[in-house]
């Protein structure tokens, strides 16, 4: 695949994408799920194949000397391949944001102005080893009426390609536009760099991986990016919360998954709160390491010392950050300091003071009384999700189709002029 | 003011700001209104100084050999200055977004999801010759709860220097944090560079000018941009128009102000419309070029030859690109190929066509039997606009209070931790 210049290709991939885009944009949601299902049945269709495909990736990347972790992420078997089809399904199976009035008014002239959303447009996306992105992505951008070009990990090409001619022949035998999903065939890594600076051709990119992907893709991006950095999550557990409840929250909200970005990097304890012990050794029990002051070693004795670059670490881990505040004012401070304003919580049972963190705190989540690892699309009723936002314009959070939609004002006039 | 390095000044701004914007999100509508009435006084008490100013601007322009249009766009005169303060008034009159419940949700597990409008945080504004956007720009920031960093034209800095510290002496005066509204104070173009490169310190910049100021920034910009570059809009006339609207409609479009971003700038005319003629006299008699191929010209004698960079051109003026298709496709495909996404509209008595225009075309704004001129956030209803975008995320077409808001996931629970 050598000798093609990457920003040629974008170009030509963009181009195609606009034109499936305007096709897309105009199509009925019925149609747009008749498509998902028929690439859905293509997928299954092509297990075998697919599987293939995988198998030399994984032989390439044992070669390469991948992490298990990697290798992992790499794999695919007939339950993950049937993961990807089931998974398209229920992208077809939901609401269709596109054509939804958003308000009505009519102006006292007599005109009649609507806002209506509609597709954004040509949506790039970046992603790592997992070759599942390319159907999950695909489809998400494809329910919503956009067209995707994506681009996954060099170590999964050949699980992609084989993903992608799936999709691409489903979408094609169902009457809909094969272009509508691209994949960035080759393996250059001056592809990402072209897709970044495709300004005015590519309408979004989302990066979907780890920290240092986001952080190139949001550095060099001439191109608007959707995205979130770090998840340096709080739970604050107030003065007066309720200790078991506490124990739980602190509990889930670190331990359940502590690789997702809804993990709890930092414990907050109120002084005012009596009972700490039975929260920590809870969390101890469970394999945390607990990082915090001598004060906190003193309650807990198997926690260590914590310097301060621990307020500031996503730990994706079995580690936990734990500090004592006086009160809800030092809680807000701190994550005002050192969050990364993702999602963050109270635990208490004073509605007053947990208003008070609800509307304080600048997160894109804040939550009361509820663990952080509920920060997911599907946990919110959305559906999947393309990812989560920390960015402050456009989409806020999990976003989910609808955040994969803009908007347009109609207006339907009787001749009027302005005076 | 020499001496003060431009990125350390913006920094210290957008730190202030910062400060500002975490007080502004928590203030209750009522109280910013009076904080801008308070301003809106403190225009009308220094207006000897600010008019005082503004001779001084004045005088240096006419030294610098200023255009007359430029002269103008920098005077005030004392109506100049009681519209100023009446438009801050006219904000302050305007319902809050800040605190709006977006959409309400409870989950299967019984925690209850809100998305409730908050401010963005801090706006940049960047503008030129006018003074009076110190206080339009100001007084919209300010009331949907951001803090503005306004950057305005050299040639108005006495201007907007006297005008800022009415308006800050105001807020102050009622409580406000003076600095949700601050200047930059050295003319130093340097300073534009700065805001930005001010990724992260400031969370938008609105560009309010003309093109070349509008290029500028967004081929500079490393923090998102609010902005339209063109605005070359369409009025086609349709085969089944009724002649006597077409003919107002296209006149008004053009002709009512031709120097404002929605004046329609390519009159395109369905071969099957009867009636031609009058419409292109309507316009040659108002003292509009029309530029067009042969056949236009046999229409109307007055009109002159278009070459291929009228279809593509932003006049501004008494200038009209004119052309003749081949019914409702090529003139969706003419606007797709040469529009700006601005505002587009169709004219016909045929309900079915001019739904496929208003789904088909791509624009922030499509029109039906109304005039582009309506493209206005006043005519719109939305009260003041900060301007119009023809970017596709977060806000398209008019933006006003609404606009300059983002929403956060607010979570309720009763201890709910995830399975």
């Amino acid at each position: 695949m050598s000798g093609i210049d990457p920003q040629s290709l974008m170009n030509e991939l963009a181009s195609r994408a606009r034109l499936a885009a305007i096709r897309l944009a105009g199509m009925a949601s019925a149609k747009k799920a008749e498509a998902l299902r028929a690439a859905a049945a293509a997928i299954r269709a092509d297990s075998a194949a697919i599987l293939e495909a995988n198998a030399t990736d994984m032989a390439s990347g044992r070669e390469n000397g991948l992490t298990a972790a990697l290798l992992d992420r790499l794999r695919l078997d007939a339950g993950r391949v049937e993961a990807m089809a089931s998974g398209i399904e229920s992208v077809a199976a939901l609401a269709d944001p596109v054509g939804q009035v958003i308000d009505r008014a009519e102006r006292p002239n007599g005109m009649v102005l609507t806002r209506v959303r509609v597709p954004i447009g040509v949506i790039g996306i970046i992603y790592e080893s997992r070759p599942n992105v390319t159907a999950d992505a695909g489809a998400l951008a494809f329910m919503s009426g956009n067209a995707a070009i994506l681009r996954g990990g060099s170590e999964a090409i050949h699980s992609n390609r084989a993903i992608h001619a799936a999709l691409a022949r489903g979408l094609d035998e169902a009457g809909a536009p094969a272009h509508a999903i691209q994949l960035v065939g080759i393996t250059d890594r001056a592809a990402v760099g072209a897709m970044l600076q495709s300004e005015g051709l590519i309408d979004l990119v989302v990066p979907r991986g780890g920290k240092s992907l986001v952080a190139r893709v949001q550095a060099e991006a001439r191109v608007p990016v959707l995205a979130h950095l770090d998840g340096i999550n709080h739970s604050y557990i107030d003065g007066a919360a309720d200790p078991a409840m506490a124990r739980d929250i602190a509990l889930n909200a670190k331990m359940r998954r502590t690789g997702i970005c809804g993990a709890t990097e930092t414990l907050l304890i109120d002084r005012a709160f009596a009972d700490p012990a039975p929260v920590l050794a809870a969390l101890a029990d469970a394999g945390c390491e607990l990082r915090g002051s001598a004060e906190i070693r003193a309650i807990e004795p198997r926690a260590v010392a914590a310097d301060e670059a621990d307020w500031d670490t996503e730990y994706l881990d079995s580690i936990l950050a734990v500090k004592l505040v006086d009160g809800l004012d030092e809680a807000m401070a701190h994550i005002a300091a050192h969050g990364s304003h993702h999602t963050d919580a109270i635990v208490t049972e004073d509605a007053a003071r947990a208003e008070r963190f609800l509307a304080g705190v600048d997160s894109a989540i804040v939550m009361w009384n509820a663990s952080t690892q509920f920060a997911d699309g599907g946990e919110f009723g959305l559906g999947a999700e393309i990812g989560i936002s920390t960015g402050r314009l456009h989409a806020r959070g999990p976003v989910a189709l609808e955040g994969l939609t803009t908007y347009k004002w109609v207006v339907r006039g009787t001749g009027q002029t302005r005076p």
